[in-house]
């Protein structure tokens, strides 16, 4: 299953810590690639570019300017979109049939204001909860379900961290 | 089970939306409370209170100026800590023990600098993930386990989402 978040609308500077908040948790939580429209934000590129050489793994970042053309794309090579949104239907019910599906999904999370069209193209527009919360919320609980709570902790970077109860223990990875 | 949620190192204006954030997915998550140390945010206690005013439920927010004296209060009355960190121990290893432990709990989320005497003051260190992500991320996905990825939907307020798989409803609950 190959996954990737795309980030609508983002502003500057509201968006600007928010929007890094999103994207390392895909990264984390098991996206593979992220992709961003709004405004052009060099420095959120630089946060991802040096969480990536530093932690490891191949998690990319794109800048699309014309997010509903990006999409269309996706649409037309098969890709399935999946629209977190607090309006939308219980994500759990359709858990097991998203899983099944597309071997490629594009988990969509908007800014403050959702296009109305957006509702239209997703094939699913799902929820976490209905009540107002957060997209990286929401998004992280959709990942974490979406691969049944596998977390991966070491991507092979030049750091990672040896978990501890008590202290902060950051190791270099041999090469 | 009591939950509540202390962010600490609150900074403005970086933080301002990400401890929106942090709140708004405390109480749509079930948490009852949420307290808040480093700078003082009328901008956040007002988003959290309309929150609360027009969605309903009793989450509540206070400013705790001095973080270390209110943790120690809250310990003083039985309260359990369970600090979220990346350098953690992994949550799901732990979540049967704390959900069968003291029926208080403060969850801790930090901002970038966490104080060193935290780790020593928590009963747990606990990671969602050992990779860089959010401290939302991290919030949301251990509240979601900790309930046993039970959500509550309507909080009784004014108004609350129809859930939809093709457009936004917003309704007025009757009074």
């Amino acid at each position: 299953m190959e996954v990737g978040v795309h980030r609508l609308g983002h502003r500057l500077p509201r968006d600007g810590r928010l929007t890094t908040h999103v994207f390392l948790a895909s990264r984390a939580l098991g996206a593979k690639e992220g992709i961003y429209s709004g405004q052009r934000d060099p420095g959120l590129e630089e946060s991802l570019a040096k969480a990536v050489g530093e932690w490891g793994g191949t998690f990319s970042l794109a800048y699309a300017p014309h997010w509903k053309q990006t999409l269309n794309e996706r649409i037309e090579k098969g890709w399935e979109i999946i629209h977190l949104t607090m309006y939308g239907l219980p994500h759990k019910a359709r858990l097991e049939e998203i899983r099944e599906s597309s071997s490629k999904k594009l988990v969509i999370v908007g800014g403050e204001k959702v296009p109305g069209d957006l509702f239209k193209l997703a094939d699913y527009n799902l929820s976490v909860t209905n009540q107002p919360h957060s997209e990286v919320a929401a998004l992280a609980i959709f990942l974490y379900d979406l691969f049944e709570g596998k977390v991966t902790d070491d991507y092979g970077g030049r750091i990672r961290v040896e978990p501890s109860m008590r202290r902060k223990i950051v190791v270099r990875n041999r090469t």
